[in-house]
């Protein structure tokens, strides 16, 4: 075994016993651990800001794009915004212990189904280092140990978080090795931590398209995925377009560079002409890319290829289809989307409920905007991430998602 | 790409489209699918007994166990048991299309979680070859598509059962291709079947620890796996003894071959002596393995090893510990079980919550056998096998646990 393959499972290993004591910790201490989590953060400020400059620095000798180094950069307000989200993840109910269900056996014992934490949670990301922060707190507070790998371009800023929320909370009763962040800028580290099988419980990668395939393939527990949105409206036959059109401007515009952002819109031929020109006016400032009969009826759009299709753009740019029937739409739904969140604008009952049942995504909406997938909208209070995945989560996960459950059995005596 | 890769790719392709006309197939249709496949297995009762006829004369002649040739054999009565439980398994409530969560978003949008359809489940598993009709006809009770692979000692005796269950399902409304047995015997099939990233969602392995971890080790789709079950009684310092021997005796003799079976029995030191030697009289036919203290007390009890304390025996063998207090207790099993199934004996509440909270098992007992880990006894009508696994499902996976969940949000233009 290398140095450092032993390094990882030995920190897996601190987090498993960590982990067994957090199950045994109950609502208001978890609550205090994390308000004195956000107290530390709160005392080093200063401190947190200085290692993020030393990280900016670094990467603007390296070259990174501005919009690295805006996701990179820690201001005063983000941290004010992070210590804020801390305090509100307190307030939430606690994920543990929920009754989910509850049946008593013919024999008289009762069977009770009732939320527990997962275990050991490994959190692997890219440059935001807020996301060190989040997904501590929201991991901690379903009672899992958490493990977090984040880039290496926001090495000093993590660490410095990482201190900041274990200043404090020692003293409110966070067990050792609860919190831990793999600090080794070797990717085999990653490779070790999620073969750990037995120690780490579940994955959770948030990054690229890249990081997310690398981690597949090595993964030998199990992950949940926070892949690519390729998300459609489909204008059908039967929409109202004075609600059509806001939509999806709403979809595409509002915010762009986010997965549950609009990148292919479709439209239903018997309502092309109409919508299609109108719609060109609206998004002046968007490219389009279209097949033959939106480029007939917007001279402007480029033509689209098959990557169109497939492209989750992120950017100021939406792929149109014109097609004929709500089966083609769902068609196209099918073979190019990525299961995450896709529209239908149509007041047809008929038509919707075909399109509710046929699109096989985590979110499908009827006559709304695509962005409201997402852990706050759906009123989870906090999200750790958008499963793209079907196994355990789905869509956004919250802190219910982070726990998992067992059987509590009570009899007097019962055998079989 | 291999001829072998291309074909086992091309039969998950094809139980892709399955499953999405799956999709939109409502209760009554697949009841009425279910029952052509029980008609099917009635009809060819004679030609599947004759199949299986030739699987065991190979297996005898290829030295199989008896106990491997019993799992192998299809009697006459047990075609009967697959037919009533195929026709008990339409009478099921349908675990699709349940509403999970409904809220409304402030902007009076709804917000429904609804159940829906996995997807395609490869189910891997070895000679039992009931399991072929068990599983398939509970995935496409819950809107699956089902791709099968049996062991090769079997070969005969499943082609037999699927060509039954298919014989009259396609005129029923069963999508070609819903159910696929792969035939190919070449062991590199199963390892292309779980590599099948985005074509398979579920693989659900049955069978002995080899199979177990060399599908872990290939998988790239999520894997749920029905693994072993070293499970535990631990008699308290507050258990009523009458009642703590027949929980006992009935979880490890009942059925000792089964996973929820008891393999080690904790006893606390001070009721040692009053427990064990009456547990020796009642267990004359139970081989005991035992730690000193336990040998002091039972002459006749082999020292125990450390192997002992994670052996899954299957069989009438008993290791036993006597320890010093709960909480050893709870260490033994944390070190030793395979969280599957594990019970206290005790009528003392604090000490009761304390195993309960901290013995993170699928199943935890208070003062009841370990046997009930089951589908049937836990009120899911069917089963298609446990879950030692963490995530998605955990303890006995009914219909409900090969269901995930959407969300449909419904609403009249919202717009973020």
């Amino acid at each position: 075994m290398t140095e450092l393959k032993t390094q990882v499972l030995s920190q897996a290993r601190a987090a498993k016993q960590a982990a067994a004591k957090l199950r045994t910790i109950g609502t208001e201490q978890k609550n205090a651990i994390l308000r004195a989590m956000a107290s530390g953060i709160a005392e080093q400020r200063a401190a947190i800001i200085a290692a993020n400059a030393v990280d900016l620095e670094a990467g603007e000798k390296a070259g990174l794009t501005s919009a690295l180094l805006d996701r990179l950069q820690l201001t005063d307000a983000r941290i004010t915004d992070i210590i804020a989200s801390i305090e509100k993840t307190a307030t939430l109910p606690d994920p543990v212990g929920r009754l989910l269900s509850s049946t008593k056996h013919a024999n008289g014992m009762t069977i009770e189904k009732i939320s527990v934490p997962i275990g050991v949670i490994a959190m692997i990301y890219e440059s935001r280092p807020n996301v060190t922060s989040d997904a501590a707190v929201l991991c901690l507070k379903a009672g899992n140990a958490v493990i977090l790998r984040g880039g290496r371009e926001a090495a000093h800023s993590n660490r410095a978080l990482r201190d900041a929320m274990l200043s404090r909370a020692g003293a409110a009763g966070l067990p050792e090795n609860a919190l831990t962040l793999i600090e080794n800028a070797d990717r085999a580290a990653v490779g070790h931590l999620v073969q750990a099988v037995g120690l780490v419980d579940l994955v959770i990668p948030r990054g690229g398209e890249s990081l997310i395939r690398a981690i597949t393939e090595q993964a030998r527990v199990p992950v949940i995925k926070h892949y690519k949105g390729v998300c459609h409206v489909y204008v059908d036959q039967y929409a109202d377009l004075a609600m059509a059109l806001p939509i999806v401007e709403n979809a595409k515009c509002q915010r762009p560079g986010v997965c549950n952002a609009l990148e292919t819109l479709l439209v239903h031929r018997q309502r092309a002409a109409e919508f299609l020109p109108r719609l060109g006016e609206l998004l002046k400032d968007v490219e389009l890319r279209g097949d033959q009969a939106t480029q007939a009826l917007l001279p402007r759009a480029k033509p689209a290829t098959e990557d169109d299709w497939h492209a989750e753009y992120l950017d100021k740019i939406l792929a149109i289809r014109v097609v004929d029937s709500v089966d083609q739409a769902i068609e196209h739904i099918e073979t190019y989307g990525s299961s995450h969140s896709d529209a239908i604008v149509s007041d047809d009952h008929a038509t919707q409920a075909q399109f509710a049942q046929r699109v096989d995504s985590a979110a499908v909406y009827i006559n709304a905007s695509t962005r409201f997938t997402d852990g706050g909208e759906f009123g989870m209070g906090a999200e750790i991430g958008i499963s793209t995945d079907r196994l355990h989560a789905r869509g956004p996960m919250g802190l219910d998602e982070l726990t998992t459950y067992k059987y509590l059995l009570r009899g007097s005596g019962q055998i079989r």
